[in-house]
C-alpha cells in the first residue's frame, strides 16, 4: 500500500480517488473540531459548505450548528469552530447532531468524497487514522485542506506525521509530497508547536481563544480511539 | 518585498501574479536546460506546448528544435531536453533560435504571463536570479513546474535555496510554502545529490545520460551571470 499526500484540494484533480482511502486533514480547527465534537458524544455531523446550509439543518432537523469564515466565529449560530464549544459542561451535546461549516476543511471533504473511504484526521486521533489504514489495506491519500487552496504548514506536517507512523507498512518513499512532509514533521516533532508558530496565519490566531484551541489541537492522541467516517452524507465514529 | 512559492502551476489561480517578479523552475530539466542553452550562445528560446508548435517552428523560422515528453526526447526533433544537447562543439548553437516544448516546464512558463516579470531559474542561475529579484524590488513568486501538476522535490528544494539567498532582502516567513521550503534546502544542502535521489521520480530518470544530467542540473552558479527573461513572446538574457 502507498500513502500520498495532497498539499492542497485544488490538486485533488490530479489524483486518482477510486480504491482509495482519503484522510481529510484541516488541523486548524474543522478536523480537530470534529473529532472532539464525536469524542464528547455528538452522534452525527453534517458538514455543508455554506452558512445557509448550517443554519437551514439547525432550523429544520434540529441540529446544533457550528460555523466559521477567515478564523472567527460566524455570527447567529450555536458555536464557533472552536473544539472547546464541545467540552463546555454547561451545554452538553451528547447525543445532538452537529451542522458544521468551516472556510477550509468542508470544501476539502466535499471534494474527496469519490474515494473509496473517507476519514478526518487530526493529532488528536493520529492513532485511529493509522489504524484504520493499517486495516483496510488500501491505498491511502492525505487531503490538506490548506489554507484558502495554498499550502499550510499544520495540515502538512500532520501528513507527516501520519506516514511516520505508517512507514514500516506503507509505501511513504515513492511520492514527493510525503517525503517532504515527513521531513518537516521529523523537524517538528521537538517542539510542534514552537515548529508552527513560524507560520504567519498561525500567528495570526493569535487571540486568547484561539491560542487555546491552537495547544488542545496539537495534543497528540488525546482522542486515539476517535475516528470520524463519512457514511451516507454525514460523519459517524467508525 | 515577499517571496512566495507556489509547488504547482494547478494552483496559480489562487496567487494574483500583476506586479510581482515570477521565477519559474523545471530543474529536471527545461529551465536548466533553457539556462544552459543561452549560456551556450543560443540567441532567443521559443518555449512551446505543443510538439507541433516545436516542429512548425523549425520548418517555417528556422529554429533548433528540442523537445521532451514524459522525461525522453521527443522523435523527430534536433535535440532532448538534456543541457549537454547545447555543449556539443560537433554542433555549435551561437546565435540561432530555440523552439523548446517539454512537458511541464513550458506549461508553467505559459500559464505564468499575467506577472509584470517573468524569469527563468535553476540551480545554474541561482545568483542570477537573487540578484534580478533583488534589483526588481518588487513581491515575488516561485512558479514550481511540478511533475504533472505534483508537487516535486527539487523544484521545491531550489525554491527553498531562492527564499535563504534572499532572506536579508526579501520577506520569506509569511508564507508556509516558503518556510517549508526553505526548511527543505537547509536538509538538502549538505548534499543536494543524496537528497534529490531520495525521490522516487528523480531515481527513475536512471539511464546514463539522465544521471549526468541530473549532475549537471544541480550544479549551483555555474551560469551565475545568465538570466532567461521573458519578453515579447520568447527568452532572452538579460
Amino acid at each position: 500500500m502507498k500513502l500520498d499526500i495532497c498539499f492542497s484540494p485544488d490538486l485533488l484533480p490530479r489524483y486518482e480517488l477510486a480504491s482509495k482511502v482519503v484522510v481529510v486533514v484541516d488541523i486548524l480547527r474543522a478536523t480537530s473540531t470534529i473529532v472532539t465534537a464525536l469524542a464528547a458524544g455528538v452522534a452525527e455531523v453534517f458538514p455543508v459548505a455554506t452558512l445557509a446550509e448550517c443554519a437551514a439543518l439547525g432550523r429544520e432537523r434540529g441540529c446544533l450548528t457550528a460555523a466559521e469564515r477567515d478564523g472567527l466565529p460566524a455570527p447567529g449560530f450555536d458555536l464557533g469552530n472552536s473544539p472547546f464549544g464541545f467540552l463546555d459542561p454547561a451545554r452538553p451535546v451528547q447525543g445532538r447532531r452537529l451542522a458544521i461549516s468551516t472556510t477550509n476543511g468542508t470544501a476539502a471533504l466535499q471534494q474527496s468524497l469519490a474515494a473509496e473511504a473517507v476519514v478526518c484526521g487530526a493529532f488528536l486521533n493520529l492513532a485511529a487514522v493509522a489504524g484504520f489504514l493499517r486495516q483496510q489495506g488500501r491505498d491511502a491519500l492525505v487531503v490538506c485542506a490548506g489554507w484558502k487552496g495554498q499550502f499550510c504548514l499544520e495540515d502538512s506536517v500532520f501528513g507527516g506525521a501520519l506516514a511516520e507512523r505508517l512507514a514500516p507498512e506503507f509505501d511513504v518513499k515513492s511520492s514527493d509530497a510525503a517525503l517532504a512532509a515527513r521531513h518537516l514533521w521529523q523537524q517538528a516533532r521537538p517542539d510542534l508547536a514552537a515548529y508552527l508558530l513560524q507560520s504567519a496565519h498561525v500567528r495570526r490566531l493569535n487571540s486568547l481563544e484561539a491560542s487555546q484551541d491552537f495547544q488542545f489541537c496539537l495534543e497528540i492522541d488525546k482522542y486515539a480511539a476517535v475516528l470520524p467516517v463519512w457514511r451516507e452524507g454525514r460523519l459517524v465514529s467508525a
